[in-house]
């Protein structure tokens, strides 16, 4: 990429694209608060514009439609997730011991699960194939990984698999809502599961 | 109920029961074959009318609905399975020891959703809450006990719908298509973590 491809600090195309990245910013803080406000449902176009003090058509313009908005959203946090566990801070990013970062991933996955999960179960349920999305393919590949370092013998691929299914969100949903399951126990249950496997 | 609830053998009203009876396992197993060679997609109403012989009309006043017919079908499985967990011979059912029971279960669920998973996927994926179907219910209840059983501690309850979450179908079906990972390659690791878990 040459210095042509960006444009100088201060001129017009700059301001412009700095204008479109708060934009975009504030409308994500402000569909992340209705999100918690109302869940899924309670995020409409129409709702997110009167919140966000913009017409509707820059929101359309930006996102396309409310399902590109709600992906958008995932994409997000996926985003903030991935950059946790390759480059962040232990335990969860490099620096702790393997066990103790597959025991940081699991409590953190099941933590954003409950905070965004109607978001995560619709777009996981519209997908034909959610295990092969790309943000679920980042994870078993990281898991895999720490598998290996920590000195798991066996099919580290079929385990990988199975220990990502327990985090999947349409499963913990469940079991928060309907089984009143709390956080705390799932997050112990999945430390307990990954020690049990990474000590036999 | 009193003897005058069900018809004498031999009348007109227990004829007409047993014909019912043989049209629906007439019909299932029609179904059954059409699914074996063209999967959900190739079952359709009209096409099983044809191949069992049979009035269109006769097939919607048996199930309703083209979904009515794939929930009986799923339904029909499913009884045999669990007959076969809670009274079936062993290792599946009782007799066995408790680790090979789970052992048993799980390789049996393997088998079972590679047969007719799209069949599976297509129920689960429509219903809201599939974890909270009577089918997932019993299963979980079953594999509680033998954990129980077999004298693993920790809490149960997670560990149970962990384990379930492995055999879910659409992951399976990822699995077997999209990642060919062979059934066995998954009922091994099946085999394998039961084994670390009770061993721990």
């Amino acid at each position: 990429m040459t210095s042509l491809d960006l444009p100088a600090p201060g001129s017009t195309a700059a301001c412009e694209r700095a204008d479109a990245a708060r934009n975009r910013e504030h409308l994500l803080v402000t569909a992340r608060a209705m999100l918690a406000e109302g869940g899924v449902d309670g995020l409409t176009m129409d709702g997110l514009a009167r919140a966000a003090g913009l017409g509707k058509g820059t929101i359309f313009r930006r996102f396309g439609s409310r399902a590109g908005l709600l992906r958008e959203l995932l994409n997000d946090s996926e985003m903030t997730f991935q950059e946790g566990f390759f480059s962040g801070p232990p335990p969860l990013g490099p620096g702790a011991e393997p066990v103790e970062r597959l025991v940081a991933f699991g409590r953190e996955r099941l933590r954003l699960v409950t905070l965004q999960g109607d978001l995560l179960r619709s777009v996981e349920a519209e997908a034909e194939h959610r295990y092969s999305a790309p943000a679920h393919a980042a994870s078993a590949m990281h898991v895999q990984m720490l598998l290996g370092q920590a000195g798991v013998d066996g099919d580290l691929q079929v385990l990988t698999l199975t220990l990502l299914s327990s985090l999947d969100a349409a499963l913990v949903l469940y079991e928060t809502r309907d089984l009143r399951i709390d956080l705390d126990r799932l997050a112990d249950g999945w430390e307990d599961l990954v020690r049990r496997v990474a000590r036999a």
